[in-house]
C-alpha cells in the first residue's frame, strides 16, 4: 500500500490528547487545530502530523512514492463516529410521519400499522440479504457524510433467531464495508406483541437465551436497554444489563427520554459506558454520571423529528459529564444519517459551541463506543479514518447550515470518498 | 437540441392546474402526482406529461432520437424555487456565529466589527470579480440542491455605485449561470453607518437617485424595503414601495420579523406581490394579506439559526393566505442554500404537511417572484425544469431529513446535474 499525503489543510482539526479519556468541560473547546497542517498515512495508520512545512520535510524523499490529497482550502476533521444508531432495519415509515404531521394521534397511528411493531414485523419478514442491501445504502450515506465508524444496535428482532440475524448483517456489513460497524445487542428495545402480557418472561429470554447466544456468537460489544415507562423498569433495565456484563458485553442504556425515571442514575450504578437521550434526566443522576465516567449521548435529531425540546447539552457539560453527539438513525424517531446536521443542531437547539459540537461526533462519540484509543482524533498510531470539509475553518461546518460539506473521506488510509462521491 | 425523454419516476410530482395564482388552503394539499410519470421535452420547454406508458405511445418513433434519463424509482418534482435571498455578497460571519454561540451580546457583536455593516463593508470593497466569483460559488451550490430558480436582493451596498453593482452581479450570473436569478432592489435593506443620523435623507437617495437609476439601468423587478422598528417606519416603507411602483418595481416587504409592526398591513395596503418573514404579523394583517392576494413568503432556517420560535404557517394557510418558503440566504442569519432543510423545517417547525412544504418551493415560490405562469409546475409549456431526487415519494424528502436527495436536475432541458454532480 503506498503511503498516502494529505497536504496543506487550511485547518487541520486533530483533537489530539485525549485517547485514554473523554474530553469534559472547557477541553471540549480545546479542539488542537494545525494551520496549513498535513498528515502522512502510511498502512493504514496516521504515521505522522505535522505543518505542510514541517512534513514535507521530514518525508521530502519519499513524497514521489506517496497519493498526494491536496487539502488547501478545506478543514480536515477525524472520520466522524456515530455511536448511537439502529439503522439495521427493513422497511420505510413516512407515511406514518405524514400523519403525525396532519395531526393523527399516537393510537391512530399505532391501529394504522405505525410504531416499532411495524418495524420489526419488516424486519423479521426480511430475508438476510434484503436486510444487508436496504442497510448497506445507508451505510453508504453515513460515509458520504463523513462517517468512518457507525455504532449499530439490534432491536427490531425481538426473538433469538431474528435479533440473531439482525446482528449478523451488522458484522457482514463491518467486514464488507468501509465503514467500521460496531454492534450493540439491544434485545430490551421493546416488548414484543407475543409478550405484551408476560413482560418479565421476555426479560428472562433476553437474558436467560439472547445474551447467552449472543455472547457465544461473538456478535456484541454492548447491551443497551430502553429504559422508560411503559417499556421495561429500572428493575428489569438492571437485571438485563448486569446479565450482560456477566457475559461481557458492556453496558449502555436508552434513558430518561420521556420522562426522569432514574436511568442516569442506573447508568452510573452498573458502570455503562454511555447512557443516551437523557432529556428528562435529573440533575443528580446527570451528576452521578459525571461521578462515575458515563458518557452522555445526546440525540437532537431524534427531539427535532418528533417536535420536542432537545436535551439540555450545555447543562450537561457544564455538570462535568462527557457529551457526546449522534444521530439515533432509525425508521421511527430519526430517518436520518447526517452527523453534520446534528452539529448543527447540538449548537442551535442545544446550546453547543461549534467546538463542543465538533468534539462530540469523535474523540468524545469515539470513547462512547470505547474506541477512544484508536479512533476520533488525528494522532501517531491511530487508524487513519479523516475527512476533508470543503469549508475553510471548522466554524463553517455549523455555519452553513443544513448542507453537507464532505468533499473526501479516507479510511484506513484509503481514500472512499472523493469530490463528494463514492470511490471504494 | 435532442429532445429529453424523463422516464418512469415512481412520482412525478406535477403540482398542475395553478398558474394563474398560488395555491391556497386544502388547495396547498393536492399535488397532482402521476405514478410511473415521464415527461417530454422539446426546446427547453415541457412538450408532454404523462405515465410512461402513454408517453412511450405518443412518441414511439421518436425515443430513438432523444436523451433519456431515466427516472425508475426516483421523485421527479419541478426545479425548486427560492423566492428570497441575498445571495449576492462577499464575505464570511462564522465568527460573529461561534460568539453569538458562546453568548457574546449584539453589542460585543457589533464591537467586534460584526453585523450587516460588516457585509456591505465587504461588499463595497469587493470588485465585481469577486463578487461574482463568491456568489457563483453559492449559485452552484443552489443548483446542487435542486434550486433552478433564486431571488436576489441587492441592499449590502447601500449606495448608488454599490447597488448597482450587487445587481449587476446578479444580472452577470443570470446570463451566465444555469440557475435563473430574478433581482430585487433593496436599498432600504439598512440605514447605511454614513446616514444614520439622517434616515430620512437616505430614503430621499433611495427614492429619488437609486429608484429611477436601477429602473433606467433594467437591473430589478421588485422593490424591498426591511420594514421594522429601528431599520425602516411603515411609514417610510409605504413611501419607497410607492416610489418603486411609480418606476415598474413590484413592491415586496420584509414585515414583522421582530414584532407587530403594521408590515403586513402595509403589503396589503400597497399591492404587494409578497411579505417576508411575519414571524410576528397580526391576524388582521394575514387576514387583510389573504383577501389581496399578497404571498406570505415564511423563512424558517432564519428562525432556526437565529433561535427563536418560527412564523406559524399553519396558521397562515387556515387564514386563507398562501404560503411560500424560502432560504433567506445571507452571511448574517441564514448562511445556507439548503431548500431541502427548509421544507424540512417547513413542517417539522412550522405546522406544515409535506404536500404544503413542496407547493411553497414549487408553485407558490414561483408566484411570489411573479413567475407562477412559466415554473413551478410540470405542464406542457412551461420551462422543462425539473429535479429528480433519489427518494421513491415526496414524503421521504422530508422524512429523511437534514440529506440533500437531490440526484439530477435539469434547467431548461438540459441536464445540469448528474448523480448529485455538477456537469453544466
Ligand atoms: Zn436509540
Ligand atoms: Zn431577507
Amino acid at each position: 500500500m503506498r503511503p498516502l499525503f494529505i497536504r496543506n489543510a487550511s485547518q487541520l482539526v486533530t483533537l489530539a490528547g485525549s485517547s485514554t479519556a473523554p474530553l469534559v468541560k472547557e477541553k471540549m473547546n480545546e479542539l488542537h487545530i494545525i494551520e496549513n497542517g498535513s498528515v502522512w498515512v502510511e498502512d493504514g495508520k496516521i504515521a505522522a502530523v505535522g505543518t505542510d512545512e514541517e512534513l514535507s520535510q521530514q518525508f521530502q524523499e519519499r513524497i514521489a512514492e506517496a497519493e498526494i490529497v491536496d487539502a488547501t482550502g478545506k478543514t480536515v476533521t477525524p472520520g466522524l463516529v456515530d455511536p448511537h444508531t439502529h439503522f439495521v432495519y427493513a422497511g420505510s415509515r413516512e407515511s406514518e410521519f405524514a400523519m403525525r404531521l396532519s395531526g393523527a394521534t399516537y393510537m391512530e397511528i399505532m391501529n394504522a400499522g405505525g410504531g416499532i411493531h411495524a418495524t420489526t414485523k419488516a424486519t423479521r419478514e426480511a430475508s438476510k440479504e434484503t436486510l444487508y442491501e436496504e442497510s448497506k445504502r445507508r451505510l453508504d450515506q453515513f460515509l458520504l457524510h463523513g462517517v468512518t465508524t457507525v455504532e449499530a444496535k439490534s432491536g427490531y428482532g425481538l426473538s433469538i433467531e431474528h435479533e440473531v440475524k439482525q446482528l449478523t448483517v451488522a458484522k457482514q456489513l463491518d467486514e464488507t464495508h468501509p465503514v467500521d460497524v460496531v454492534s450493540t445487542f439491544m434485545g430490551a428495545h421493546a416488548v414484543p406483541a407475543e409478550w405484551k402480557d408476560n413482560p418479565d418472561g421476555f426479560v428472562r429470554v433476553i437474558v436467560e437465551e439472547m445474551i447467552p447466544k449472543v455472547s457465544e456468537l461473538g456478535l456484541a460489544e454492548f447491551n443497551d436497554v430502553f429504559c422508560e415507562r411503559g417499556v421495561f423498569t429500572p428493575e428489569q433495565a438492571r437485571i438485563i444489563l448486569e446479565a450482560g456484563k456477566a457475559y461481557g458485553l458492556m453496558p449502555k442504556i436508552h434513558a430518561d427520554e420521556i420522562e426522569p425515571y432514574g436511568g442516569a442514575e442506573l447508568a452510573a450504578e452498573v458502570g455503562a459506558v454511555s447512557a443516551d437521550h437523557l432529556l428528562r434526566a435529573s440533575d443528580e443522576g446527570i451528576r452521578r454520571m459525571a461521578e462515575k465516567g458515563v458518557i452522555a449521548v445526546l440525540l437532537p435529531g431524534t427531539a427535532f423529528f418528533l417536535m420536542t425540546k432537545a436535551a439540555n447539552a450545555r447543562k450537561i457539560i457544564d455538570a462535568g459529564a462527557a457529551v457526546a453527539l449522534s444521530t439515533d438513525c432509525n425508521p421511527g424517531s430519526s430517518p436520518t444519517v447526517s452527523l453534520p446536521l446534528i452539529m448543527n443542531l447540538g449548537c442551535l437547539q442545544m446550546g453547543m459551541t461549534p467546538a463542543e459540537a465538533l468534539a462530540a461526533v469523535t474523540i468524545n462519540a469515539a470513547h462512547a463506543i470505547n474506541r477512544g484509543h484508536e479512533i476520533g482524533s488525528i494522532e501517531v498510531g491511530k487508524k487513519a479514518d479523516l475527512v476533508l470539509f470543503d469549508v475553510p475553518n471548522y466554524m463553517q461546518l455549523i455555519y452553513h447550515y443544513g448542507m453537507n460539506h464532505t468533499d473526501t473521506v479516507v479510511k484506513n488510509g484509503r481514500v472512499v470518498v472523493k469530490s463528494g462521491r463514492l470511490c471504494y
